[in-house]
């Protein structure tokens, strides 16, 4: 069985083609700047032949549509295509930000989900349109697959209220549904399952703590392999410090920039969602740089890398008490799977929580699951590469065996 | 030594008068509703004879001058009063909200120390200038006693950048001093020197989680005795569900509120601060009644206590992870020191962190300092009754005797 995983944005549009038996990738590639002057698609495929084929194509690409029709050819190519037609390919998997309260699972889509995915467009705006726009073109282009919706909140929809509820008017809940999601839910729920596989236990008796640091970043803690807290929040702003997102701050800094600097909200939600984090800090976004001006002794970086370190330390701490026993922690995504540095310094001075981090272990770079405690270590702490398009299409995947 | 402890509100002075020696209270009271239509000077002394003086004078009080007049008039009573002339009064101790990065400790008010609260009331627009007419006033009408600023923030400034730094742009931090600061400084300071004595160990050598619960509500991590983190940030809505405010929250809610529901900053702000917390989720602020509410089945109630609860826990947690290892829990104002159900939730489920409370001894009520763990429990958990005024007395007291 072969699936397509596509995560449409505003201008783009991510592709993965996997080949479900044997758990590969067949092709990959993104259109880019869709709509503007210059559109870039670049595309990856193995060849009949058992050769890497690789393609960049300039040009304009007017819209979506007309992208995922040139994915379709690249795919079709009689000469270097890895499917012979487009009815081989059985489904198409679509990652969407924001399944609010409606989506607690993946789901075939059909004129209700379409419309349900609409109704949760206030709680990310940003996101849910391309989405949607997306499903739209690839319903047209494969009319003949089942499309499926793989929400980045669904996992999280375990959470109990006491985790989700903000402390305001109740019925700005009730009537607005603000409350806690969370994201990147098909990544903590991928390596929780790897987790369990390499530790030999069924993923139901496992509490963890699952730590995704990528440009974006959160943690879940997960009770007997069910997720009951997350970093995030209402929206990828809150929690953890990322590459530009504050993640936690006052509330009332948005008062104090509006009523003393006369920022407008627009402004101050940019200066939060795009100025800040390592950005804000030191100047850069990128972890292997701002570790690099670290080194070369420059304090800014230092400090960002502290606050940074300090608050994965703390939420570790945190969910360590809500969950009341932990297991394992998992470091995933570029910075946790790549960064050394890190994983040290957010498990440091924990030996009391039972979590001792091997420095040897921790240093060893390496493209599999892996063990960075040391043998004395009450909690193991894994390092585990995630792959979220695996587990759209593993989604997609299980959806479809269903109704097959 | 007499010592008068001030704390003036924007139409309000309460005080309190001292004898240091015998560290009682001579007489306290407040001038409420100060500039509206009717004010009410409420008073209490221990007379002469030993017997209380209780006074409730309703009435026109034009400003905050006329309302320290009066207070001095009954303190000077000479058949009630509790002072022979205004002379005995060896210093006024001022509770100031805001210190900003200025005032570490206690300090002597001249010129320029007027002059930096003034610099620091965009940080606490509410506070510091009701905080500087108290002041003034009080240098009128005592022009020989010397006059104290205790800061609420003071007993943070020992936090690590790690802590305090928001990670937003660091100009912010550095033009606009936008950083954690923490307040309830006296409070902390005071409840963590009596856990000392009670634990016959020198507070150097403690490492204690300190946490406020009154109407506002915030904890302290105290490394070594000295503060390393707290829940409230540059402002007090930061950290802990409380009883009208929100505490944390993604600050992409406020963004939301503008964009969605059309709010101002203005009537986000109230209603963050106002209309939040448990009132927001249950309807009332008062936790008497919410345990009340929560007892006859009222299910907004119980969530507002389980949010209450969980959000302490989890900070217990994060600081236990920041600390490193903890000697000791503290519970005191309203709430810490009187309601054994919170503090129960609070500390449920945290064995593996070496946290044990004991139930009976926990449901046991009391004016004193008093310890509520199992003599198994490797942290102790102690309830100390808080005294603020007490506080700002002493260290008024310390202050002076430096220039005497």
């Amino acid at each position: 069985m072969k699936i397509l995983v596509i995560n449409t944005g505003s201008s783009s549009i991510k592709y993965q083609l996997f080949d479900m038996e044997r758990h590969r990738i067949l092709a990959s590639g993104v259109a880019e700047k869709i709509g503007e002057d210059i559109s870039i698609l670049t595309h990856w495929n193995v060849s009949a032949n058992g050769e890497d084929f690789k393609k960049v194509e300039e040009g304009v690409i007017a819209d979506h549509h007309e992208g995922m029709d040139r994915i379709l050819s690249l795919l079709i190519d009689p000469e270097h295509g890895v499917v012979g037609d487009k009815s081989e390919i059985s489904a198409v998997g679509h990652r969407v930000v924001h399944g609010g309260e409606t989506f607690h699972s993946p789901t075939i889509i059909d004129e209700s989900v379409i419309a349900a995915i609409k109704e949760n467009i206030p709680l990310a705006p940003l996101h849910n349109p391309s989405n949607l726009m997306g499903i739209e073109v690839a319903g047209a282009i494969f009319p003949d697959s089942p499309q499926v919706a793989v929400f980045d909140t669904a996992f999280h929809q375990t959470i109990p209220m006491e985790s989700y509820l903000y402390a305001i008017p109740f019925e700005l809940y009730e009537k607005h549904r603000i409350r806690r999601y969370g994201f990147h839910g098909t990544s903590h729920a991928y390596v929780a399952e790897r987790a369990a596989e390499y530790l030999r236990r069924p993923l139901g008796e496992l509490n963890l703590i699952t730590i995704h640091l990528g440009n974006g970043a959160s943690m879940a803690a997960l009770k007997n392999g069910i997720s009951v807290d997350t970093t995030m929040g209402m929206t990828p702003l809150a929690g953890l410090v990322m590459g530009t997102r504050s993640g936690d701050i006052d509330p009332a800094l948005t008062f104090f920039l509006a009523d003393q600097l006369r920022m407008s909200v627009k402004e101050i939600d940019d200066l939060l969602n795009k100025d800040s984090g390592l950005k804000g800090i030191c100047g850069s976004n990128d972890m292997r740089e701002v570790i690099r001006k670290k080194d070369a002794g420059d304090d800014r970086a230092e400090i960002a890398l502290k606050l940074y370190c300090y608050r994965i330390k703390k939420y570790i701490g945190a969910y360590f008490a809500a969950l009341g026993s932990l297991n394992a922690i998992i470091f995933t995504a570029g910075i946790g799977e790549n960064s050394p540095y890190i994983r040290e310094h957010c498990c440091q001075g924990l030996h009391k929580l039972g979590i001792k981090i091997d420095a040897e272990r921790n240093k060893k770079s390496g493209k599999e699951i892996r063990e960075i405690s040391l043998a004395s270590s009450e909690v193991r702490i894994l390092v585990v590469p995630t792959n979220e398009e695996l587990e759209i299409a593993q989604e997609t995947e299980k959806v479809i065996e269903k109704i097959l």
